[in-house]
């Protein structure tokens, strides 16, 4: 990875322990879905679930992507020169791969 | 119909095994999201690694509605009466929520 | 326009007086966003005026397909043979192209 | 901070030829799809043009945010106080409403 920061704390920093809850709940209906295909559940069930799971993937990204605005690219900003041109053109191109999912 | 036909088999039901290796694929990628967090990795990683558990979501649901669309909507058609009209309303409403998140 | 079978009539035929209202009123939401881009609109506003724009052009494609799944997908499959493989595979093909954007 | 300020400069203003120029071609595709509506064209290729004109709206709406974060947004956390807070939001917020469609 990159452009990880490993160790340094992020704007998620303050909301980890809520971040990682989802994310478990988010495991949990990933798991439920593979009982349903397993039980022959019908279909249309099984998409209204995918549906939810999506949502909820959706909603944690969300979350994080204001967390970086507010900190990293905000505090980018106020240190001026070009490190807010990179934080922006990162951010968009991450919001970008959002929305073609 | 009872939305959840436990026992009967629907269109994936010959891809039952592959279906179930796609979604361990992609609850290990939820994990992976637990530890990226735990781990405090850079904002955008993760964000990353969200689009591309939101479209292995995504292409394990446009699977499943392809092999319904096959058999549970074409069997409707075949058989005649209004069961038809049932089945592309709830295939309809199935594809909306996806398309919203 | 290799696929149009021009002239045929198709899942939509009936409403076709419906889809192109919408299709007007959506055209008019587009001459909006421009006078709202000429008139140095604020940007979150003129960010709304595409989600409903976008919103309104999935809410016309989704009518459209199930008009397409009720006639020309069920058509297929009365008719037998392997017409209806074909009309599932470019379906699931059009679904996917929409959950991409 | 009143959501239209009409003649007040955006970030966008720089790039408002090339907004209005893909505004206008959008509305042209919006055109296009009432023509192929009109001549009864097969329902896949419309849904084809649907997904092009989404993606075209996506694209100028990423375009838009982007100056926005650039500017709007990069500006608020110079001046400091609680205006970075509620441009955070109200960007999270536009940025949600794109996803959901």
């Amino acid at each position: 990875m990159t452009t990880t920061e490993a160790g340094a704390t992020h704007g998620y920093h303050k909301q980890k322990a809520e971040h990682l809850k989802r994310l478990r709940r988010i495991e949990g209906q990933i798991r439920g879905l593979q009982r349903m295909v397993d039980e022959d559940t019908y279909c249309i069930d099984i998409l209204t679930q995918v549906s939810a799971s999506t949502k909820a993937l959706q909603s944690f990204a969300l979350q994080l992507l204001e967390e970086h605005l507010r900190h990293c690219v905000a505090d980018a900003a106020v240190k001026g020169g070009d490190e807010i041109d990179a934080k922006v053109d990162e951010a968009t191109k991450a919001i970008g791969r959002l929305l073609r999912t």
